[in-house]
C-alpha cells in the first residue's frame, strides 16, 4: 500500500490518496487512532473522487470513523474492456429509447460486482493493517449489490449501511436472506430509475435481525442531509 | 386547570396529573422553560397511565420538551356508553374468531377520534397558556388516526410523528393527503394486526414535503429503543 497524496481537512481528517498494486483508493481518518473502519462504496462503479462519495466520507471520518474506498476493476477510471464500453453504450441507447434494462443492468452489473469483491478484500487486508484502524469493520455504500456480496463473504463486517437506489443483481437479490448482520437501508421513495416495490421487497429479503429501513421523500439524488447524521449513528451503535 | 398532583423524577422533570373540566391528564416539564410542547397520544383509547406512554413521555421531556397527554372521553379510565361497550365486546368476540374487524373498528375509532378532537385542542389551549410552554407544538402519537385529524384541524401543529400500529378509519385516510406539516412515521415491519401494505400506502398518501419513514423488524410492541431518539431528533429540526 503506497500513500501517493496527502491532504489534512480543516476538520483535523486526513485524506490520502493509495495505491495497492492496480487499485486506486482514497483513505480518510480522524485525529483519533485507532478508529473503527467503515469501507464506503459508490454505485455500480461510479468514481471514487464523486462528490457526493467524498463528502459522506469526509463527514464520517469526522464522526470518528476510518474510511477507505476505491476504484475496483472497470470502475471509476479504471480501463474498461470492449464488451464493458459494449453494454454500457447499449445500457445509454435503452434508456433513452424507454425500453427494458433489467437484462443489460443484470449483465453488465453481475460480472462488474464479482470483480470487484476480490479488490475490496485486498483493500480490506491492507487497511487493517495500519495502525490507524481498529478491528471493527463497517460497509456503508451507495452500491448495494456489492454490499449484499461482501457482507456475505465477509465475516469481519459487522453492520452495513445501504442504498436502495441501484440495480441489484438476480444473485445479490438471492443471497440477501444470508445478510444477517445488522442493516439501514436507505430509500428514496420516488427514485425514478428504482421501482420502489423491488426495494421493499429487497428490504424484507434481508436475514438479519435487525434492520431498519429510512425512506424519504424525493427522487434519486435526494436523500436529505440528516441520513448522514442517521447512518453514523447506526455505525455508532455496532462499531463503536 | 388544576394540577392534582405533582412528582419530581431523578433527571429534573417535573411530571403533574391535572384535571381540565372532565378531561384527565399528566404533563411533564423539564428544568428549563419555555419548553416546546408535543402532545403525546397512545392509540385508540388506551389509558394514559400506559407504562410505555409514560416511558415515552418521560424520555421526550428529559430531552427539553414539556409533554402533554389526556385520556379523552370514551378513552383510559373515563365512562363508557353502553353502544361502545357493546361494540368493544363486538371487536372482541371478532377477533377471538378470526374474523373481519374493519368494520367494526370502523364504527368503534371513528366515533372515538371525532369525540377526542375537541378534547385535545381544549388541552392544548390551556397548556400553552402556562408559562413552561413556548409557542412551538408537535404531535408524537401512537394514535395515528387522532394525530392525522388534530394535524389538518390544528395549524398550531408544525411537526407529527405518527406510529402506524392501529385501525385509521377511512375518514382519515382520506384526509392524510391534507396533512402538510414535517413528518416521521414509524412502522413495525411484521405487526401482526395492521396490514404492511396499508401502513405504506398510508405514508404514500401524506401530502407533507418531508416525510420520513422508519421501518424496523417485528411484531407490535418491538419498536427499537433508538427510535426514541431519533423521535427527539425529528422533533429537534422542527420544534428547537
Amino acid at each position: 500500500m503506497r500513500f501517493t497524496s496527502e491532504r489534512r481537512l480543516d476538520d483535523g481528517v486526513l485524506e490520502r490518496e493509495f495505491t495497492l498494486g492496480e487499485i486506486p483508493g482514497t483513505l480518510w481518518t480522524p485525529g483519533s487512532s485507532p478508529a473503527p473502519l467503515v469501507l464506503m462504496s459508490h454505485n455500480n462503479g461510479l468514481p471514487k473522487a464523486d462528490p457526493r462519495l467524498v463528502a459522506r466520507a469526509r463527514y464520517t471520518a469526522s464522526r470518528g470513523y476510518a474510511v477507505a474506498t476505491i476504484d475496483a476493476a472497470g470502475c471509476g477510471d479504471r480501463p474498461r474492456s470492449a464488451a464493458d464500453e459494449r453494454v454500457r453504450a447499449d445500457l445509454r441507447r435503452a434508456m433513452q429509447a424507454g425500453e427494458p434494462v433489467d437484462e443489460i443492468f443484470e449483465s453488465f452489473i453481475g460480472p462488474l460486482v464479482e470483480n470487484a469483491v476480490p479488490e475490496w478484500q485486498t483493500t480490506l487486508d491492507a487497511v487493517l493493517e495500519l495502525p490507524e484502524t481498529g478491528d471493527r469493520v463497517g460497509y456503508s455504500g451507495g452500491w448495494t449489490a456489492l454490499g449484499i456480496r461482501l457482507a456475505v463473504a465477509e465475516p469481519r463486517i459487522a453492520a452495513a449501511g445501504f442504498f436502495a437506489g441501484g440495480y441489484v443483481p438476480r444473485a445479490q437479490r438471492e443471497e440477501a436472506r444470508r445478510v444477517t448482520v445488522p442493516l439501514l437501508f436507505l430509500l428514496q421513495w420516488d427514485d425514478e430509475g428504482n421501482p420502489r416495490q423491488r426495494a421493499l421487497d429487497l428490504f424484507d429479503a434481508f436475514g438479519s435481525k435487525e434492520k431498519t429501513l429510512h425512506a424519504n421523500l424525493g427522487g434519486h439524488t435526494g436523500t436529505p442531509w440528516f441520513e448522514l447524521e442517521d447512518g453514523c449513528r447506526f455505525l455508532d451503535r455496532h462499531l463503536k
